[in-house]
């Protein structure tokens, strides 16, 4: 997961003769396009095509969709540009340029500072930093902290806005298999989408844009991962990882568990309803499976030994030279010190929001917003700097329905939970509740709020301070008393948590400098990041996995559960079946190191051709958010083979094919 | 694994409704049929017609090879009577009488005799009881420890001797996936071989027999396997568990891991050679993946844990009755120690005979003979009861081809790891190289000897002990130096081993009913067995594996690995791919109790109608030899279906598929 600054050329020359040129990475990373809800995607054409995930779209797919038309269900094509369909509220990102900003950050640090006057000026420098570049520039501007304060970065990104979908399967195609083979390998998914970006009314000119390649990758190929994943924690000290294994995790998986209760309760109301619930359904089932996987890694004492021995053996290291023992030598138990700290407060940070919802979350946010606006550009809370702002409008000024009998069962059941995990004395929980039930609460607030109306929003948005306090709507109501307890939690956590953590990781990052040099790539972040591995089978339950499956596969594992559940075929696939080549390469595995952002990262070869396409990790491969080893994780991509048969053969869209080969 | 004499008719009744009668039973049991060298089948026609798999085959089919004519690579149909083939060596047996015998065995140990005597007098009644029964009935009759010594059953088996080659498919087909996927599922294996009885030069009427049901069995089936698994260990004690982790599953490993590589090394010297190891390399693959298996399953603490907990459960139970105690009390501290008399002799037991070797472990064979056919019948060494010297004669008699250069080859490799495992002064070393290198021994006896010959090694046996004694034959010389270390290796384990334990398994095993009555049924010692089950997939590798399998799997996984090595179809797989139904069943699994020695055994429904053929377990399987649970262990089958596509439409052999499907 190298940053673009810092590619691993010299591994790449050594072990495989290959070195990027300056053009070859510009041109990738400039193709690369990130979803900022989450998810990457890569231009595929010049006329501004994206490709990504059918599962990084969905959320766009149900947002489009209405009571029976069904876009995440029966998929979309738009044969012609007049069909293609403006997403209400998607934001696309390309990153443009990057610039080292860790001396003007660090300067804005003077001596005799505490450490909570210190986080506060490191923050107020970071404002000022993106404020001006910003005005500056026009463009997106994020200053990403790497190696957990070891380095900070201005990036600057590309906006988009106007973005249209073009095409996407059926979730059956897509996802067969559903949650039983997510996150597994063999696979035999579809999962891909295609949008347009437009600016102005008419697609953008995307240059440069990454060719396609349909013969895909060769078994032991090099190739590339272009994309953005979202976090990793391998740096992380091992007294973090108890702290994950014995608090954070056990706690998420209960939470998680609940949250999927709660929407399968409100799936059974119907058809209408399940396919409203159906897309959040889905995203926690994944983070379900893919915190288990992760769960197992940390329950790994093989794996959390080796972690152990990697930090004594730095530690030994930097005890070594009495002038490191001084600088770094502490940092390690002022972090186990602060997991301590972490642990009094998860509950409340987990518990005291309103995730899931879309009507609480939105009329917290306008609360918050209110108050925040009027502090100081570098006092205020994350997500609402200046320079954050325009993104924030975006999303609470999206046009995408709301199904507020879905917002009332999520809500009631948000606040039950809290109510039992925190206790009926808990501040969040009076505030919110005031002695009544949670459902009696949700009801009332849910089927009273005018929120839904993007209308209401804007004028509250606009109003101000004033119009937030005078507002009668029930569910501002409510935001305007659980708001001090939320933000009480945070400042807690901001002055005991962030403002002794941040000196101390960054400690440990410059001890690691010191040590290994810039050997290392930083965590994951969701920034750009490049991975390189070869395209590999692996040792599989006993037996062994092939580097790649076909179509015989797909319908092997279809026939094999009678075409039945997660296992059933979209009927084309049945009817239009002896038109398939049956031996056309499905999905392939590579050993790239990707994580959970990845998700519609291109795969490109070494002459920057798109070979396929990311949409998964093994179940091999989930610990690795922890350390990683290629003996068996592996990433796994959509062959671009199987992307253009099914495109011609299945869907009819073999415009849209022709466009992708270049052939038009 | 339960005993014909005692079906599981409780668990039957009330979890499945369904009632085995005595009729059913015995059907079921006349129609099994026992590979005496190891591995199951049934009679699938009344014509004598017998079902088992080609890799309980293959050793018979090796020996039916011949340079230029590899049965093994090729596969064979007869489509006429006259075209069936006559196996060299191959003995089958039918279960047709099951005798209590324990109280006579019993009664043979009288008040007042030492351990020593005990043991002596169990044996010359178990060879008087075995004698009696032959003279009598002409059968194959033996005495069956059942229980660990709780039962002696005399088992009368009807023996086959003339059995004739009918149909086996190419080994690629038969075996596809090779090592890699052996003891794995999903799997796509055709993995059937048949045979003929014949008696008189006719074939026999074989009825009662099992009826086809190309069908096959539903998801959920209530399914029945009849068949002769080897052997489990559950209900070894701790401390016997121990033995093995610590001591014989490491040693065992090691041992084959080396005579594997003396294989391969053979093997390198041509095609030639290449055929003539493969059958050995694969039985030692095959013992390498199930014995590693295993292992792991030792060394997985949940599962030694609930083995702990489990002893320590019944252990206080006997406790609690002081006439238990004082009975049963002291055996497992006996067990324990006779552990460590096993652990100081393991290393000579396993180094001291000749595996892997035909000419050199008929040698020893021919010279143990000489000498223990002059003793008393029930002194002498197991194998050399008069009972048993009808099938004695008929192994050291079979005119199967012997490989000399092969020989030479594994009996050098032999002998140099005896002197590695047990020192240049080990007495079994030094009667064997009396100073010499291994390679040279090995090369002077193997060139030297005459045994290849059928006539002499007959003359040898009927010559007696005179014959042996005055013979120049340079490999008998060997074994005459030899065998009087053997002897007393063998004699040193009676004295200090199995005359120690049998009294102590006893008392467990006694032990055993009195606490917990017959619902238990006994380990597994090559007798018929019925195991029941459902048809039913299973988690796998964190999703889901289907209860079948289907042709398109097949030609999936082929295509996956580019059709190459042991992913390869023969050619008429490609070439007749469109005659096939591609939505047809391979494989399906079932939650039925195996292990090997069950290879080949029919699934069976209710109707006692073939749906299956067993051919292997899954790895999830393997610890089954210390502690069955059906969560993820399945065994694997053929499904009827395949069997009959296969035969109909790639091998030309609707002859065949008409008798099995009785249209004819």
């Amino acid at each position: 997961m190298w940053t673009f600054d810092n590619p691993p050329v010299k591994i790449l020359q050594e072990k495989y003769n290959f070195v990027p040129t300056r053009e070859w990475l510009d041109r990738v990373r400039l193709a690369s396009v990130r979803f900022s809800d989450g998810g990457s995607g890569s231009f595929v054409s010049p006329n501004g095509l994206v490709m990504t995930n059918q599962h990084v779209a969905v959320g766009q797919l149900q947002k489009l969709s209405r009571p029976g038309k069904d876009y995440v269900a029966e998929g979309f094509y738009a044969a012609r540009p007049e069909d293609e369909l403006p997403c209400p509220d998607l934001e696309l990102n390309v990153l443009v340029s990057m610039e080292d900003v860790t001396d003007r950050v660090r300067a804005a640090v003077r001596p005799g500072m505490t450490q909570e006057e210190a986080l506060k000026a490191r923050r107020a420098e970071i404002a000022r930093i993106e404020k001006e570049s910003l005005e500056k520039t026009g463009l997106r501007s994020d200053v990403v902290t790497l190696y957990h304060g070891g380095e900070y970065w201005l990036y600057r990104y590309k906006r988009y806005t106007d973005v249209r979908l073009v095409f996407a399967p059926e979730r059956q195609a897509a996802y067969f298999g559903g949650d039983s083979d997510n996150f597994t390998y063999p696979r035999y998914d579809l999962d891909v989408a295609f949008f347009r970006v437009y600016e102005n009314g008419r697609p953008i000119r995307s240059e440069p844009y990454l060719p396609w390649n349909s013969a895909g990758p060769t078994e032991g190929e090099l190739v590339f991962v272009s994309g953005h994943p979202g976090s990793t924690d391998r740096l992380f000290t091992y007294a973090q990882l108890l702290y994950q294994r014995d608090v954070r995790y056990p706690l998420l998986l209960r939470s998680i568990d609940r949250r999927i209760q709660i929407l399968r309760d409100y799936a059974r109301r119907g058809p209408e309803a399940a396919r409203q619930a159906l897309v959040q359904i889905f995203a926690l089932e994944n983070a379900q499976k893919a915190l288990t996987g992760e769960y197992q890694g940390l329950l790994d004492p093989v794996l959390m030994n080796k972690r152990k021995q990697q930090e004594d053996e730095f530690r030994r290291l930097v005890a070594s030279r009495p002038e490191w023992q001084q600088l770094y030598g502490d940092a390690w138990d002022i972090i186990e010190e602060v997991t301590r700290q972490q642990a009094s407060v998860l509950r409340h940070q987990l518990f005291r929001r309103f995730p899931g919802t879309r009507l609480a979350s939105m009329a917290l946010t306008i609360v918050q917003y209110a108050h925040e606006i009027r502090k100081p550009d570098g006092e205020r809370l994350e997500g609402f700097r200046d320079a954050q702002l325009e993104r924030l409008r975006f999303q609470l000024l999206s046009p995408a329905p709301v199904y507020p009998d879905l917002e009332e069962a999520v809500l009631a059941g948000l606040l039950q939970m809290a109510q039992e995990e925190l206790g009926p004395d808990d501040p969040f929980v009076q505030a919110a509740l005031q002695g009544r039930s949670p459902a009696a609460v949700a009801r009332e607030v849910v089927q009273g709020t005018k929120l839904a109306d993007v209308k209401v929003r804007k004028a509250l948005l606009e109003g101000g301070l004033r119009a937030v306090q005078r507002s009668q709507d029930p569910l501002i109501v409510l935001a305007r008393r659980v708001e001090p307890v939320v933000r009480e939690t945070l400042e807690w956590v901001r002055k005991n948590v962030e403002s002794v953590l941040t000196p101390a990781t960054e400690k440990i990052a410059q001890a690691r400098f010191a040590v290994y040099g810039k050997s290392v790539y930083p965590d994951a972040t969701f920034t750009l990041r490049l991975s390189f591995g070869t395209v590999r089978g692996y040792p599989m339950n006993g037996t062994v996995a092939p580097y790649k499956t076909t179509l015989y596969g797909l319908f092997d594992r279809a026939s094999s559960f009678d075409n039945r559940g997660e296992f059933e075929l979209p009927p084309r696939f049945w009817e239009r079946k002896d038109r398939l080549d049956l031996s056309t390469p499905v999905n392939f595995v590579c050993t790239c190191d990707i994580i959970g952002g990845n998700s519609g990262s291109p795969v490109i070869n070494r002459n920057a051709e798109v070979v396929g396409l990311i949409f998964d990790g093994n179940i091999e491969s989930l610990p690795g958010r922890f350390i990683y080893d290629d003996t068996k994780a592996r990433a796994v991509a959509v062959h671009t083979a199987y992307i253009i048969e099914a495109l011609r053969k299945l869907y009819d869209a073999g415009a849209l094919a022709d466009e992708i080969e270049g052939r038009r």
